[in-house]
Protein backbone atom coordinates (compact mmCIF):
# COMPACT_ATOMS: atom_id res chain seq x y z
CA UNK A 1 0.00 0.00 0.00
CA UNK A 2 1.27 3.20 -1.48
CA UNK A 3 2.55 5.67 2.14
CA UNK A 4 0.42 8.49 2.99
CA UNK A 5 1.39 11.10 5.41
CA UNK A 6 -0.42 14.24 6.65
CA UNK A 7 1.22 17.70 7.35
CA UNK A 8 -1.07 20.09 9.40
CA UNK A 9 0.37 23.71 8.91
CA UNK A 10 0.77 26.38 11.81
CA UNK A 11 -1.55 24.45 15.05
CA UNK A 12 -2.65 26.69 17.10
CA UNK A 13 -2.58 25.27 21.09
CA UNK A 14 -5.90 26.94 21.75
CA UNK A 15 -8.32 27.76 18.59
CA UNK A 16 -7.21 24.41 16.70
CA UNK A 17 -7.23 21.84 19.43
CA UNK A 18 -10.30 19.96 18.45
CA UNK A 19 -10.28 21.10 14.17
CA UNK A 20 -6.06 19.42 14.57
CA UNK A 21 -7.03 16.26 16.48
CA UNK A 22 -10.00 15.75 13.95
CA UNK A 23 -7.62 16.15 11.35
CA UNK A 24 -4.97 13.62 13.05
CA UNK A 25 -8.22 11.24 13.47
CA UNK A 26 -9.45 11.16 10.27
CA UNK A 27 -5.94 10.55 9.06
CA UNK A 28 -5.68 7.57 11.06
CA UNK A 29 -8.83 6.04 10.09
CA UNK A 30 -8.33 6.89 6.67
CA UNK A 31 -4.83 4.75 6.27
CA UNK A 32 -2.19 7.55 6.63
CA UNK A 33 0.60 6.24 9.16
CA UNK A 34 1.29 9.36 10.74
CA UNK A 35 1.03 13.43 11.32
CA UNK A 36 3.17 16.22 11.10
CA UNK A 37 2.33 19.54 12.44
CA UNK A 38 4.13 22.43 12.86
CA UNK A 39 3.13 25.79 15.10
CA UNK A 40 2.71 25.18 18.54
CA UNK A 41 3.53 21.70 19.75
CA UNK A 42 0.62 20.22 22.15
CA UNK A 43 0.91 17.01 24.16
CA UNK A 44 -2.79 16.96 23.93
CA UNK A 45 -2.87 16.22 20.16
CA UNK A 46 -0.33 13.45 21.00
CA UNK A 47 -2.29 12.29 24.16
CA UNK A 48 -5.48 12.06 22.19
CA UNK A 49 -3.48 9.67 19.52
CA UNK A 50 -2.21 7.63 21.71
CA UNK A 51 -4.88 6.72 23.95
CA UNK A 52 -6.80 5.99 20.18
CA UNK A 53 -3.57 3.84 19.05
CA UNK A 54 -4.07 1.87 22.44
CA UNK A 55 -7.60 0.96 22.19
CA UNK A 56 -8.00 0.81 18.60
CA UNK A 57 -4.69 -0.32 17.08
CA UNK A 58 -2.29 0.39 14.72
CA UNK A 59 0.60 2.86 15.06
CA UNK A 60 -0.36 6.28 13.92
CA UNK A 61 2.42 8.61 14.41
CA UNK A 62 2.13 12.34 15.50
CA UNK A 63 5.15 14.23 14.65
CA UNK A 64 6.15 17.98 15.60
CA UNK A 65 8.67 19.46 13.09
CA UNK A 66 10.03 23.26 13.53
CA UNK A 67 9.69 23.69 9.70
CA UNK A 68 7.34 22.48 7.59
CA UNK A 69 9.25 23.94 4.33
CA UNK A 70 12.33 21.62 5.61
CA UNK A 71 9.90 19.19 5.75
CA UNK A 72 8.51 19.49 2.25
CA UNK A 73 11.97 20.14 0.65
CA UNK A 74 13.30 16.70 2.73
CA UNK A 75 10.57 14.72 0.94
CA UNK A 76 10.75 15.72 -2.41
CA UNK A 77 14.62 15.21 -2.35
CA UNK A 78 13.70 10.84 -0.91
CA UNK A 79 11.55 11.14 -3.85
CA UNK A 80 8.37 11.68 -2.40
CA UNK A 81 5.22 13.02 -3.63
CA UNK A 82 3.44 16.37 -2.41
CA UNK A 83 -0.05 17.06 -2.01
CA UNK A 84 -1.69 20.20 -1.11
CA UNK A 85 -5.40 20.35 -0.23
CA UNK A 86 -6.30 24.21 -1.30
CA UNK A 87 -9.96 25.27 -2.27
CA UNK A 88 -7.90 27.07 -5.04
CA UNK A 89 -6.33 23.86 -6.59
CA UNK A 90 -8.01 21.59 -9.54
CA UNK A 91 -10.66 19.54 -8.71
CA UNK A 92 -9.85 15.98 -7.10
CA UNK A 93 -11.77 13.86 -9.55
CA UNK A 94 -9.51 15.38 -12.80
CA UNK A 95 -6.11 14.18 -10.38
CA UNK A 96 -6.79 11.54 -8.57
CA UNK A 97 -6.30 8.40 -10.86
CA UNK A 98 -2.95 10.25 -12.27
CA UNK A 99 -2.02 10.52 -8.46
CA UNK A 100 -2.91 7.23 -7.52
CA UNK A 101 -1.15 5.35 -10.01
CA UNK A 102 2.38 6.67 -8.68
CA UNK A 103 3.63 4.34 -6.14
CA UNK A 104 6.03 7.39 -4.66
CA UNK A 105 5.21 7.96 -0.83
CA UNK A 106 2.90 10.71 -0.44
CA UNK A 107 2.71 13.79 1.74
CA UNK A 108 -0.61 15.59 2.10
CA UNK A 109 -0.57 19.11 3.05
CA UNK A 110 -3.49 20.70 4.78
CA UNK A 111 -3.63 24.35 5.84
CA UNK A 112 -4.83 26.49 8.59
CA UNK A 113 -5.63 30.13 7.90
CA UNK A 114 -3.20 31.74 5.04
CA UNK A 115 -1.07 29.32 3.88
CA UNK A 116 1.79 30.75 1.88
CA UNK A 117 2.88 30.75 -1.94
CA UNK A 118 6.07 28.53 -1.31
CA UNK A 119 3.61 25.79 -0.19
CA UNK A 120 1.67 26.16 -3.93
CA UNK A 121 5.11 26.37 -5.87
CA UNK A 122 6.73 23.39 -3.59
CA UNK A 123 3.53 20.74 -3.82
CA UNK A 124 3.69 18.34 -6.94
CA UNK A 125 -0.23 18.82 -6.73
CA UNK A 126 -2.73 21.62 -5.59
CA UNK A 127 -6.02 20.29 -5.14
CA UNK A 128 -9.47 21.08 -4.19
CA UNK A 129 -12.61 19.62 -2.87
CA UNK A 130 -15.03 21.60 -4.22
CA UNK A 131 -13.90 25.29 -4.77
CA UNK A 132 -16.29 26.52 -1.59
CA UNK A 133 -14.98 27.32 2.27
CA UNK A 134 -15.45 24.53 3.98
CA UNK A 135 -13.38 22.25 5.95
CA UNK A 136 -9.50 20.94 5.98
CA UNK A 137 -11.18 18.00 8.07
CA UNK A 138 -13.61 17.62 5.20
CA UNK A 139 -11.08 17.61 2.49
CA UNK A 140 -8.68 15.17 3.87
CA UNK A 141 -11.73 12.77 4.48
CA UNK A 142 -12.68 13.02 0.59
CA UNK A 143 -9.01 12.90 -0.66
CA UNK A 144 -8.04 10.03 1.30
CA UNK A 145 -11.27 8.11 0.21
CA UNK A 146 -10.84 8.98 -3.27
CA UNK A 147 -6.97 7.47 -2.78
CA UNK A 148 -7.81 4.45 -1.63
CA UNK A 149 -10.64 3.88 -3.23
CA UNK A 150 -12.92 3.32 -0.30
CA UNK A 151 -11.26 0.48 0.43
CA UNK A 152 -10.58 2.66 3.74
CA UNK A 153 -13.83 1.54 5.17
CA UNK A 154 -12.25 -1.75 6.15
CA UNK A 155 -9.04 -1.15 7.09
CA UNK A 156 -8.04 -3.41 10.08
CA UNK A 157 -5.84 -1.99 12.85
CA UNK A 158 -2.94 -3.98 14.50
CA UNK A 159 -3.11 -5.04 18.60
CA UNK A 160 -6.57 -3.25 18.57
CA UNK A 161 -8.48 -3.94 21.76
CA UNK A 162 -11.72 -3.02 20.60
CA UNK A 163 -13.60 -3.92 17.60
CA UNK A 164 -16.64 -2.61 15.69
CA UNK A 165 -19.55 -4.94 14.51
CA UNK A 166 -21.51 -2.85 12.21
CA UNK A 167 -25.02 -3.15 13.33
CA UNK A 168 -28.53 -1.73 11.17
CA UNK A 169 -29.33 0.09 14.89
CA UNK A 170 -27.69 0.00 18.19
CA UNK A 171 -23.61 -0.81 19.00
CA UNK A 172 -21.49 -3.76 19.20
CA UNK A 173 -18.54 -3.49 20.36
CA UNK A 174 -15.86 -6.85 20.80
CA UNK A 175 -13.11 -6.89 22.95
CA UNK A 176 -9.85 -8.92 21.69
CA UNK A 177 -7.32 -10.69 22.85
CA UNK A 178 -4.20 -10.78 20.79
CA UNK B 1 -32.10 16.93 -6.70
CA UNK B 2 -33.34 15.33 -3.91
CA UNK B 3 -33.46 17.88 -1.26
CA UNK B 4 -30.74 16.97 1.66
CA UNK B 5 -30.79 18.12 5.50
CA UNK B 6 -28.29 17.90 8.04
CA UNK B 7 -29.15 17.63 11.77
CA UNK B 8 -26.00 18.12 14.25
CA UNK B 9 -26.99 16.96 17.93
CA UNK B 10 -26.51 18.61 20.78
CA UNK B 11 -23.91 21.81 20.40
CA UNK B 12 -22.44 22.82 22.48
CA UNK B 13 -21.41 26.92 22.54
CA UNK B 14 -17.73 27.06 23.80
CA UNK B 15 -16.26 23.71 22.59
CA UNK B 16 -18.01 22.66 19.63
CA UNK B 17 -17.78 26.25 17.71
CA UNK B 18 -15.31 25.33 15.15
CA UNK B 19 -16.59 21.52 14.73
CA UNK B 20 -20.15 23.19 14.28
CA UNK B 21 -19.48 25.54 12.02
CA UNK B 22 -17.33 23.22 10.16
CA UNK B 23 -20.23 20.84 9.67
CA UNK B 24 -22.32 23.57 8.60
CA UNK B 25 -20.09 24.78 5.91
CA UNK B 26 -19.70 21.30 4.63
CA UNK B 27 -22.60 20.67 4.51
CA UNK B 28 -23.71 23.96 2.77
CA UNK B 29 -20.28 23.00 0.11
CA UNK B 30 -22.05 19.52 0.04
CA UNK B 31 -25.43 20.14 -1.59
CA UNK B 32 -27.47 20.49 1.68
CA UNK B 33 -30.25 22.85 1.65
CA UNK B 34 -29.36 23.36 5.41
CA UNK B 35 -28.66 22.76 8.84
CA UNK B 36 -30.78 22.41 11.73
CA UNK B 37 -29.05 21.41 15.69
CA UNK B 38 -30.04 22.03 19.18
CA UNK B 39 -28.32 22.02 22.16
CA UNK B 40 -26.94 25.70 23.04
CA UNK B 41 -28.11 28.01 20.78
CA UNK B 42 -25.06 29.63 18.66
CA UNK B 43 -25.27 33.41 16.88
CA UNK B 44 -21.59 32.76 15.58
CA UNK B 45 -22.41 30.24 13.77
CA UNK B 46 -25.81 31.28 12.27
CA UNK B 47 -23.09 34.60 11.42
CA UNK B 48 -20.45 32.73 9.93
CA UNK B 49 -22.96 31.03 7.34
CA UNK B 50 -24.80 34.30 6.75
CA UNK B 51 -21.48 36.01 5.56
CA UNK B 52 -20.55 32.99 3.52
CA UNK B 53 -23.76 32.75 1.87
CA UNK B 54 -23.31 36.44 0.93
CA UNK B 55 -20.06 36.41 -0.70
CA UNK B 56 -19.91 32.65 -1.82
CA UNK B 57 -23.51 32.46 -2.82
CA UNK B 58 -26.48 30.33 -2.04
CA UNK B 59 -29.52 30.32 0.42
CA UNK B 60 -28.21 27.49 2.86
CA UNK B 61 -30.56 27.67 6.03
CA UNK B 62 -29.26 27.12 9.87
CA UNK B 63 -31.95 26.63 11.77
CA UNK B 64 -31.82 26.14 15.55
CA UNK B 65 -34.68 23.42 17.25
CA UNK B 66 -35.68 22.92 20.69
CA UNK B 67 -36.35 18.82 20.27
CA UNK B 68 -34.56 16.87 17.90
CA UNK B 69 -37.03 14.17 18.63
CA UNK B 70 -39.79 16.04 17.48
CA UNK B 71 -37.85 17.29 14.20
CA UNK B 72 -37.17 13.78 13.49
CA UNK B 73 -40.80 12.57 14.16
CA UNK B 74 -42.54 15.27 11.83
CA UNK B 75 -39.98 14.10 9.42
CA UNK B 76 -41.02 10.86 9.19
CA UNK B 77 -44.44 12.08 8.98
CA UNK B 78 -43.90 14.10 5.78
CA UNK B 79 -42.57 10.65 4.39
CA UNK B 80 -38.61 11.85 4.72
CA UNK B 81 -35.65 9.57 5.56
CA UNK B 82 -33.38 9.67 8.01
CA UNK B 83 -29.76 8.26 8.43
CA UNK B 84 -27.98 8.91 11.29
CA UNK B 85 -24.30 8.44 11.15
CA UNK B 86 -22.40 6.51 13.50
CA UNK B 87 -19.26 4.62 13.72
CA UNK B 88 -21.57 1.33 14.53
CA UNK B 89 -23.06 1.07 11.73
CA UNK B 90 -23.47 -0.41 8.34
CA UNK B 91 -20.61 0.93 5.67
CA UNK B 92 -21.62 3.10 3.67
CA UNK B 93 -20.90 1.41 0.38
CA UNK B 94 -23.50 -1.23 1.33
CA UNK B 95 -26.13 0.56 1.48
CA UNK B 96 -25.44 4.16 -0.85
CA UNK B 97 -26.82 3.09 -3.91
CA UNK B 98 -30.44 1.74 -2.25
CA UNK B 99 -30.23 5.56 -0.39
CA UNK B 100 -29.58 7.82 -3.72
CA UNK B 101 -32.52 5.39 -5.18
CA UNK B 102 -35.20 7.06 -3.21
CA UNK B 103 -36.20 10.55 -3.98
CA UNK B 104 -37.64 10.68 -0.55
CA UNK B 105 -35.78 14.08 1.30
CA UNK B 106 -33.30 13.12 3.63
CA UNK B 107 -32.20 14.32 7.33
CA UNK B 108 -28.54 13.47 7.84
CA UNK B 109 -28.01 13.38 11.42
CA UNK B 110 -24.84 14.13 13.11
CA UNK B 111 -23.85 13.78 16.32
CA UNK B 112 -21.96 15.09 19.20
CA UNK B 113 -20.85 12.88 22.37
CA UNK B 114 -23.56 10.08 23.12
CA UNK B 115 -26.14 9.73 20.95
CA UNK B 116 -29.20 8.10 22.90
CA UNK B 117 -30.88 5.17 21.83
CA UNK B 118 -33.76 6.35 20.03
CA UNK B 119 -31.94 7.74 17.27
CA UNK B 120 -30.57 4.70 16.11
CA UNK B 121 -34.14 3.34 16.82
CA UNK B 122 -35.46 6.22 14.48
CA UNK B 123 -33.07 6.40 11.66
CA UNK B 124 -33.91 4.93 8.58
CA UNK B 125 -30.53 4.04 8.32
CA UNK B 126 -27.63 4.05 10.89
CA UNK B 127 -24.60 4.25 8.86
CA UNK B 128 -20.84 4.21 9.28
CA UNK B 129 -17.90 5.93 7.57
CA UNK B 130 -15.26 3.70 8.74
CA UNK B 131 -15.42 1.68 12.23
CA UNK B 132 -13.10 3.82 13.71
CA UNK B 133 -13.51 7.04 15.79
CA UNK B 134 -12.44 9.92 14.02
CA UNK B 135 -14.80 12.93 12.69
CA UNK B 136 -18.12 13.97 11.94
CA UNK B 137 -16.64 16.75 9.71
CA UNK B 138 -15.17 14.21 7.79
CA UNK B 139 -18.28 11.38 7.99
CA UNK B 140 -20.43 13.84 7.01
CA UNK B 141 -18.34 15.10 3.90
CA UNK B 142 -17.85 11.58 3.13
CA UNK B 143 -21.40 10.56 2.85
CA UNK B 144 -22.26 13.29 0.80
CA UNK B 145 -19.55 12.91 -1.73
CA UNK B 146 -20.94 9.17 -2.20
CA UNK B 147 -24.60 10.58 -1.87
CA UNK B 148 -24.00 12.89 -4.87
CA UNK B 149 -21.61 10.63 -6.59
CA UNK B 150 -18.96 13.41 -6.63
CA UNK B 151 -21.24 15.84 -8.64
CA UNK B 152 -20.92 18.09 -5.70
CA UNK B 153 -17.10 19.17 -6.56
CA UNK B 154 -19.19 21.31 -9.38
CA UNK B 155 -22.35 22.60 -7.55
CA UNK B 156 -22.45 26.29 -8.11
CA UNK B 157 -24.35 28.57 -5.56
CA UNK B 158 -26.43 31.51 -7.15
CA UNK B 159 -25.81 35.35 -6.40
CA UNK B 160 -22.05 34.17 -5.62
CA UNK B 161 -20.02 37.74 -5.60
CA UNK B 162 -17.21 35.32 -5.67
CA UNK B 163 -15.80 32.51 -7.65
CA UNK B 164 -12.65 30.66 -7.55
CA UNK B 165 -11.27 29.26 -11.00
CA UNK B 166 -9.29 25.99 -10.46
CA UNK B 167 -5.51 26.38 -10.45
CA UNK B 168 -2.49 24.44 -10.27
CA UNK B 169 -0.76 27.02 -8.93
CA UNK B 170 -1.59 30.36 -6.78
CA UNK B 171 -5.11 31.59 -6.68
CA UNK B 172 -7.61 32.76 -8.81
CA UNK B 173 -10.99 34.39 -7.76
CA UNK B 174 -13.07 36.53 -10.12
CA UNK B 175 -15.52 38.17 -8.76
CA UNK B 176 -19.18 38.37 -10.63
CA UNK B 177 -21.70 40.78 -11.33
CA UNK B 178 -24.83 39.46 -10.81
Amino acid sequence: MTEVWVLRLFHRVSRDKRVSSHLALVARAFGARGMYYCGQRDPLIEETIEKVNSQWGGDFKIIYVDSYIKLIKKWKKEDGEVIHLTMYGIPVDKVIKTIRKSRKKKLVIVGGEKVPGIVYELANWNISITNQPHSEVAALAVFLHEFFEGKELYFEFKGAKLRIIPQERGKKVVELTN
